[in-house]
């Protein structure tokens, strides 16, 4: 059984090869009556598209989307919508020299090993511009969303050594890692071009949340909301971990200091604190969902490193061509795309709980 | 669409509340041919179960399991295993007096807020009863990765403050908290005696880890070996964060250090390094394979705690009753389950890989 | 991937053999805050149960159902639904002389062709006993329908060469055949004595109805309602055809004649006719909804025949035991089941059509 | 949880409406190393397109298709195969004066019932046209089936009251009706021109076999091969019923007669008869897969009929418009290609069946 898809009720397939004639999402599921244009989602996959500043890739994706299907006159109609974007710009020569050797810590050797033969032009499959799909999804996710009142977003927290250590919503698409603390983007941005100069590249954390969730969504025991996210956010390229709430810091607690004690505030259930990130027994509780994850220092590096080639032999290889040196500034998008599709998911999961 | 099941190809489905009559969990998708015996899943159960130390739950539960169906002449069928345990020293009236009220970071709240009502006895479906049936099935795993060379193990590596220094993988067993540095274990037994007589509980990580694996498993793009298992490790209760290979702490990392450089080794191919803990584009790579779950603390303490009651007002909480103050121990097995399911899962799903 | 479950929001997994301790269905997805008791099953067990009638097989079975988890106070909470059965009068010793040999138009042989073994006791997994989980389901989809004003029936419409001619409700439970003509009742009972006489047996024709469903359930295009109740049907033992509305007559039939023109009745639309069988284009339209199934002849008659055995050998058979020398009687409940539980689950997911 | 796949191994997933921009399969689940072209797709979908005679609809399409991912150096890559067909010949304004009534038998009434409002151009999403997916799709598999040695083929049995009577498989290409039987073909011919003249329309019955096919596929209980099958068949448009081998007809039979007797024939197991159409206790045994399929009369003639509007109120309707007068000739492919998606998503599922 193969893997291209993600969610139940609301399901996207997604296809297309960073080098083939174009990629693209079917999503089934997506409810009637929905106002969704390409305009909705173009707006979205324009904040993903590289080359949006000096410290992308300088690739040059238009990224432009169409819808062949599911909606009418404004309207989605029930039926799946495809949504397709096509391949402008890829230069598959820069692939040649490297073609016939693995390049460390890419998908270039397990793709091999899996399936006898890969499409090796611009990484084919594994390569992140599937994310452009998974972005123009999202976009539909958030109409969705927005009707039921429920707002995501993402922002870098850190980029090799530097964190952020201030929070102000309206600064993170202000500058060009989309963090929300304006003194730490310059030096993040700072670390990025010098690390480039090395020919080398870094890595960093990303926080994801959802305000507006109603409590009651997760499906015990193995669909919990938490299980669906990480594997949701662990599914995007160099990600490697993921927490919610008080995440890998709660190891060093005690229960009577992790507890959301409960009270009522305004009449309504509310918590003293947020350490569960929104969600306890796997079911959010209505509280905002957190989610944390690490994105890996890029692979691709100009740097020289020690590599094997398809005939066996130990080699050597410098990765050139466009590669973004810091991932997460891209990423941010791609991590509030995987929480809306787990999100619609789940509410239209939910929509069964009861009789 | 309700979330009890997990897995495809070799996909379990489990039912049961702590304190109903039985819990158990049909396998369906075991290849036939398995030697598979009671004796084969007791072995697995007795390590999981409560009362085996002085540290955990002092519950008496023989969680005596019962192959119902699916093995005939001591070998697998084809046909859907069912193995039920039955629940035995089920004292409900300790939970009398809370059931009007919710346990803080418990899942009292959410479960009525998704069902309308809920099961309270012991935590009903929310409690970790349910991981006995986990754990069953993950024992026929191991039977089947037996037979692949894949050997999987896991080990407590922080508790509170206290982590692990050394590592010996004999000694895992030899102490309550599994742990693999013998010193590191005697405080950190230390530590939850300590927290016990506060009426505290404490939180920790733990290690889980699989050698055999075979290059090739996992399938892109969301079905990822990383994401599977993520969402696998996710699903138990109290985990509140998944990594795999440098996990979090490649955020501070340059590309050049993270990549693991590959050579050749005895005419095969191999890594100078782990840091992506077995895993290259979500596929597995041939390495072993490493992730790292933290687990929160117990939730349940005997300390006082604000919270709310049904009616909707506050009140305080004493949570009272038979609990593990840490987790971590009794949550080694069950992460070597959930780690071995995930790796049947897709062994049997890359049997199609290729024509 | 195995295919022990069926449905998807309303999901069943059934376990067990013929001739095992005991059998049993988990039902994931049931809605919590219905009124379901061992009673409400137990009533339509009773239905399918063997040893009703003088024309049904002589083995002696309670089918005493007993439900292990999901119900609390009476009520279903949204926790997975077990229900178990005992397996108390399987005689084994009957099936040891045909135990090397393969029952024609049994699954002794493809079964062992699959698995390369198999549970040959009262033909193990493959035995009608198994549908006894699925009326158990059954019944609790019943109750949700209930709720939904949709009824559903079935009645034998044929054995052999013995037809219905009439059609009176109230008479179906008062025959031994299940069937909505006393006259034809009555001649379909000595045919099935006579043909048990000869050590033979006989096929039949079973039509299924749902009342009160409404317009709007089916998942275009491939799940659409007729295709997955025809897959519901034929995975019922022994169904070797479905059709729903004017079925295979329609392949004599001009448009003008077949399609259901529509009009409005009492202020609401309505149709002249119901060759749909109340379902367009794989979606219901509001008229009742009708199938009928043929039921092949039981393929265990004491006749000899011709048949080879483990070995690769020629050798004859005379399949002795306690067989139904007609399926359709106790089929009926069945067939009610399955369209019941195809009904819940689509209800269910045409909660998500729209926004 | 919405409907437009098929497969669970070999899963498609198709997309568009009869009269949007294109419409397209996503095919997940392709093993790699298949030789797939263009060519070899186009061939298939010739079969299928409209106008191939004068007794089918005369739209123009090219239905030239186009594979945009998932083949690499004329290998499928393991990647998802992503095939797509422009529509070109799509006219509108046909249907505007229909677009708010109800074609009586259409999925006009129930797809407005289902998702608030629907495109009505050219039928939308419930239009055949959606059937060129399942045919490109099935080419695909027919590549693979034919390195397994298995061969499928469809034919028509029945034109309204004309049947065929001999078979010559060689001519069934060599007809406007696809009928192995030339002098019935010629009446079939007849038949339909004469209807058409009437503005009438008229069903019939298909067969589909499948020779080579292995002992063993299919998953019991619910997953059968035939009940899989028979939910691929039906969901085609129009048709309203499906059985495999003796069908309908061993409802008047004796169990004597309906058994195939086995026997040894060259070494090998072999069946006397093949009244089980291939299939025992669901899993396929060896022999011949048969399966008929009864296809009503086209629901668009253009007689006059009653039917209701969107206002409710009572109206009647011409169907005007470019429709097969029968649907048959066309479906011939169609059935074919759910056949042949079943066997292939079969083989890969029986690839777990033993350790």
């Amino acid at each position: 059984m193969a893997g291209n898809s993600f969610g139940t009720q609301f399901r996207i397939t997604t296809w297309g090869e960073s080098h083939g004639p174009a990629i693209g999402v079917v999503i089934d599921g997506c409810p009637a009556g929905l106002d969704v244009s390409e305009d909705v989602i173009q707006k979205e996959l324009d904040r993903r598209r590289v080359g949006q500043s000096d410290i992308t890739s300088q690739r040059h994706e238009p990224d432009k989307c169409a819808i062949l299907s599911g909606v009418f006159e404004g309207k989605t109609t029930g039926a799946p919508m495809h949504i397709e974007i096509q391949n402008k710009d890829a230069n598959s020569s820069a692939y040649d020299s490297i073609k016939d050797k693995f390049r460390p810590a890419h998908a270039d050797y397990t793709y091999t090993q899996k399936y006898g033969h890969r499409d090796h032009r611009g990484g084919g499959r594994s390569s992140a511009r599937e994310t452009a799909c998974r972005v123009a999804a999202g976009a539909v996710a958030k109409v969705f969303l927005k009707s039921q009142g429920i707002d995501v977003f993402a922002h870098t927290v850190q980029i090799h050594d530097v964190k952020a250590e201030t929070f102000d919503r309206s600064v993170i698409e202000t500058n060009d890692v989309r963090c929300a603390d304006m003194k730490a983007a310059a030096r993040m941005v700072e670390k990025i071009k010098e690390t480039r100069k090395e020919g080398d590249s870094v890595g960093g954390i990303i926080e994801v949340l959802a305000t507006g969730v109603p409590a009651g969504l997760g499906e015990p025991v193995y669909d919990r909301f938490d299980a669906d996210l990480a594997k949701a956010l662990m599914s995007i390229n160099a990600v490697k971990g993921v927490e919610t709430g008080s995440g890998f810091s709660s190891a060093g607690m005690k229960g009577s200091e992790n507890n959301d004690q409960m009270l009522i505030v305004g009449g309504k259930p509310a918590f003293e604190s947020n350490n569960s990130g929104g969600i306890d027994g796997g079911i959010t509780n209505g509280n905002t969902i957190t989610a944390r994850i690490v994105v890996k220092p890029t692979a691709s590096i100009s740097k020289e490193q020690r590599t094997i080639d398809k005939e066996g032999f130990e080699t050597t290889i410098k990765v050139e061509g466009r590669h973004d040196p810091c991932i997460c500034p891209r990423a941010v998008p791609v991590a509030e795309a995987m929480m809306r599709l787990t999100l619609v998911d789940h509410i239209l999961r939910n929509r069964s709980a009861r009789a």
